[in-house]
């Protein structure tokens, strides 16, 4: 099998790098440089010609989302297990993600939503879309998924959406766009349906949640994830300095049709 | 079909019980009474004789846990959705469990892992996962799953326990014991693996950190999940009195066969 | 020296009281009881006649706010060390504090307000003022303080108060009440003054935060402080499973006459 | 009354800087430059030959430690509260504290203990005590303190200390070293004694809490605060993204002579 165009994790004692294989190229870092060329297998340990050790590794989730290139508006992975968790997501669960955006989630839910599930992903933007397509398919080669996924992608603003036609199929929403409360001006919700909004100022969290109950949703819980990174050596055992102090609180609310 | 060993949540304007429909008997609360034979649909609301009224519909994974009787040792929600995050747990991983417990975790395991994935799961006790089985099928026929789980049980102390011939198999495991190094007593890892240990106490983490190391694991990473909960009302908002301030450290690393 | 009427902790290995020596009482618990009048030193031992040991000694000041009989608005001990921080207090500070409420803060605050220092104290109630002198003599005579301290309340609703006989000498203001902007209602200030208000809801500080700025002070922030309480044990280490998790939010500002 | 000397922040509308006032020199920072001769008051506004508006005011104890240079060990604000609280401090407090440092808790010592109370301050090195009298004494003439304080220092390392002749002054101790377990190798507790010691790491706090037991102390409590920092701003009302995650442990105790 070709490694071309596989996601590895490059990693030095001091670094990690996320880096997509190009037997043409070189990989070039501070601490040396190698061809991809002679990467034989994933995993592997290869030298650069000064002698530097760089361990090959296919990333985890994780690491794939924090180490590649993104724009501010990414979900963090502490956010992420919370959000399917309040989602009630599973692997046959039919999905709406409102806010394509890098792809980051999109990913995430692809991960678990199995042949019995779907995925319909909204952007007004069809830039983020293609983007994240690129991502979803380079992220599933790499890591060999046997089975295909159920992904379309909807183009539009969301205040333009028209939600009636996908109403029997989708069970549950997601999204991750500052105004979620655009999907009410013209839509209502009269089907069973788990909703799940991320946002990262607690003022847009008492707006969209007068706007669920005013929707009627009912369940409504407001959640904030603090993480802390805790350091374990032989001698010290202490949190960590660092941290993501904030980064988005996750508002969760049920409509169910009695 | 028949509503009969249903889930379900039977919801008033002042508490949430969990229930398994048995249509020849009653459900008796403070607020009052009704015969499960009345519920005709889920979801729906029927009324007890001094007008009580109830809600009910089929719980979320997240309140069938909180909800559902349970011994000292069970997960918490908070905690399960970064267990999966930091295992890198998606639908085709294939996934030993050390620790069946009460089968909270068994049964979230089994929400994401698909038609491609599997899961053993180790327990000492033959009684815990006959109780996790019967819990995991009622969940599951309730929410209506397509597909089938693959499930095996096997049933052995952990000091006990052969992996020789799991690893081929098994790409993650997670364990929610109080001394998972028992496993590295009898056992030594020689194949890629990922794993997740689930501990209440930092002084449990410090000697695992150890014995990870000494097993050449590496990645290593310990977290710490604070999951506050926020009151959101037309006048107040402001992070809930109420908290689960600690239920244990996630420690994760990663065994690479370069 | 009569120990009669100094305040005591009585700790078993169970629990801990806070008590007033009444040499004519019995002290009566669940674990045993005894008459004050055998306590001839503190600190000192003493047993029930069925043996229990009782340990006597001066309460912290902590221990005293934390073990007295108290209404819902007290102060949490955590977030006062925060509070004196922010608001700058010194020995030599000159505090304005609104609301009395059960005296705790006031108590605090008296604790370090030296003899080139004063404190004023408003409350609509005199009630809560009376309770709340007894409560700090009775404090300040068990610790034996060999300076007096310098105290007045002013009794009135803060909405007519009327600040200007006050500006030359107060420099510091803090409230523990609900509607601290009630106090700009009819009074400005004009004069260096540093301000902190403690506010249970993100609401609340949302709005007086504009009230701040209106009235021209600088440098504000809001804090929260949050308080884990850990567990160390020979083989335990671990956060302690019960937290006061929210309490309320700190707000300071200045302001500052160029 | 002359102004040089004294210790002013100098703020414009992006930052904040720490100055002492020299006379006969100017201040530069990126956004312009003025000549100190030019303040003729405190605060006051002043303006560069550029027309940047700069305020001049005294520093609150919280600016002064943040924004005063400093080596790696510095306490944070956020504890001192705490430890002030733990320790039981007040005015009339004789407390010893080990490991002087920067003096940033010496100041603040010194800002609450007052004439009836006394500090003693314990350091390996003279330099570290002789530049924390230069900034206690240019902090308290800044701030115009009318009484003086009474503070001692003393030389020496922690495990050649002699406390046995201070055993019937001192009622407090307070210590910020790596290893305060040193105290205990030479000396014994005999007389009532409240103790707080701040570290870093959780193996200390283990390590340091067995030497606490063994040398009968008792209430022995361990905390860690989290301080958050909140934005507020007329359509953002959010936690802060940068957060001091974790600076140290507090570990309290009592020694109680019965």
């Amino acid at each position: 099998m070709s490694l071309d165009n596989q996601l590895v994790v490059v990693k030095t004692s001091k670094s990690k790098y996320l880096a997509v294989i190009d037997v043409e190229k070189e990989f070039i870092t501070n601490e040396g440089k190698f061809s991809f060329s002679v990467i034989k297998n994933i995993p592997s340990k290869i030298h650069s010609s000064t002698g530097v050790e760089f361990k090959i590794y296919h990333p985890t989730y994780k690491e794939f989302v924090l180490l590649m290139k993104r724009g501010p508006q990414i979900i963090y992975p502490k956010d992420i297990g919370q959000i399917i968790l309040e989602a009630d997501i599973h692997k046959e669960s039919n999905v709406l993600e409102i806010g394509t955006g890098s792809g980051a989630l999109t990913l995430y839910l692809l991960n678990i939503l199995g042949t019995a599930g779907s995925l319909i992903s909204l952007d007004v933007s069809r830039k983020n879309q293609r983007r994240a397509k690129k991502t979803i398919d380079r992220y599933m080669s790499t890591n060999n998924f046997k089975n295909n996924y159920n992904l379309d992608f909807i183009t539009t603003s969301l205040v333009d959406f028209n939600y009636k036609e996908y109403t029997e199929i989708v069970d549950t929403v997601v999204t991750d766009v500052p105004e979620p409360w655009e999907f009410f001006e013209n839509n209502i919700v009269t089907k069973d349906l788990k909703w799940v909004s991320y946002l990262p100022s607690i003022s847009q969290i008492t707006k969209f949640n007068d706007v669920l109950i005013n929707n009627k949703f009912e369940n409504i819980e407001v959640k904030e994830v603090i993480l802390r990174d805790w350091v374990v050596d032989k001698k010290i055992v202490r949190p960590s300095n660092k941290l993501v102090s904030h980064t988005g609180f996750i508002i969760s609310g049920r409509y169910i049709k009695y």
